[in-house]
């Protein structure tokens, strides 16, 4: 049995497979060669049925060995713990691939994925669209000056920041080619490949037990 | 000297005094007993003077002894990790605090900074306004069952999230006791007080250079 359980749902619609955060735990155990397994709580009543475990009704979370934890973000770094291929050792190394880890959710997500929210509703247009793209532009500027976020090489940082900016609707912020350079080079890697492709294995299989 | 320096504005308008985050960084310091300097750049040209040092050209950032690093959550976890006060030991408690450190960040912040953003143009009853509601009724029930978030006693999560929730906009949402006692509870220790003071008079200082 392995000691790393990551739980998601037992099945999402469409729309948001490739995309479900169980994905940024998946790959961070994929790069580190940390085995796991996946458990699931149920699609339907998803905002109540797991309050026990995730205060906020979402996934994923993850159960180490009986340490259980939530948020994505925070699991990432109770991995990257695990593994100096994730989080340097040194301690400038382990502070850039922090800051940047941090950087993803409260800089960069903090507004784009409000932003996408509000597009449903109000379009591409609405009131955090320049505060979208004035992060993405710094996000841009560091990137065409250096291949990876942190100390020099892939660390947590890159993986999440690459997830965060691979959402479709960010790319038509303006001209972004060291971005889209970054994106592309990030999700080219093996672990990112396996850890997608497992997720949408995961949600295809539950379709048709959905269907029964 | 001291091997810590925290660096924020010069100066800064009323409006953010009091509230701009060198003042986690001040507390997470008071907290832990941290010996620490102030350092300033200058606001004028706040957005490009010190893009080198933080690439989004906010504040706060940390110079830890010729270790550097920006975001505030981040240079929290690393002044975390100095003090057993500010993050436990073992490894449940150490998992709570970051995955509480993290929804601070993430989960709350993440909706109540765009909303409060959104509120200077369209008001508080703007399209993030039910998911603001929502995430603060789950931090409202999470606290109206215990005292603290992490590990049964005050830690890094609980000095983030009450900062993230002492924001006076979000007070307007819904009758949430356990939340306003949680609050007052976290800002009342001294440590908060006292940087909360020392940041009110480092700008205060400044109006006077300002002025000449």
């Amino acid at each position: 049995m392995s000691e790393l359980t990551i739980y998601t749902l037992d099945w999402v619609p469409e729309g948001p497979r490739g995309f479900v955060r169980d994905l940024r735990l998946r790959w961070a155990c994929e790069e580190a060669g940390l085995d796991y397994a996946v458990a699931t709580v149920p699609f339907d009543d998803r905002q109540t049925n797991h309050l026990d475990r995730q205060p906020f009704g979402q996934v994923p979370y993850l159960d180490d060995g009986g340490v259980q934890m939530f948020e994505s973000g925070a699991c990432l770094l109770h991995l990257a713990r695990k593994s100096e291929v994730l989080m340097p050792c040194d301690p400038q190394g382990e502070a850039e691939a922090l800051e940047w880890t941090i950087s993803a959710l409260n800089s960069v997500e903090m507004v784009s994925v409000p932003w996408w929210f509000l597009k449903m509703s109000q379009g591409p247009d609405n009131g955090l669209a320049d505060w979208v793209g004035s992060r993405l532009a710094h996000v841009e500027q560091v990137l065409g000056e250096r291949e990876w976020l942190a100390a020099g090489r892939f660390t947590v940082a890159d993986l999440l920041m690459a997830d965060v900016l691979r959402i479709p609707d960010i790319r038509g912020f303006g001209n972004r080619p060291a971005t889209e350079a970054y994106v592309a080079r990030v999700t080219d890697r093996p672990a990112f490949r396996k850890a997608h492709a497992d997720q949408l294995a995961h949600f295809e299989a539950a379709d048709a037990v959905r269907a029964k």
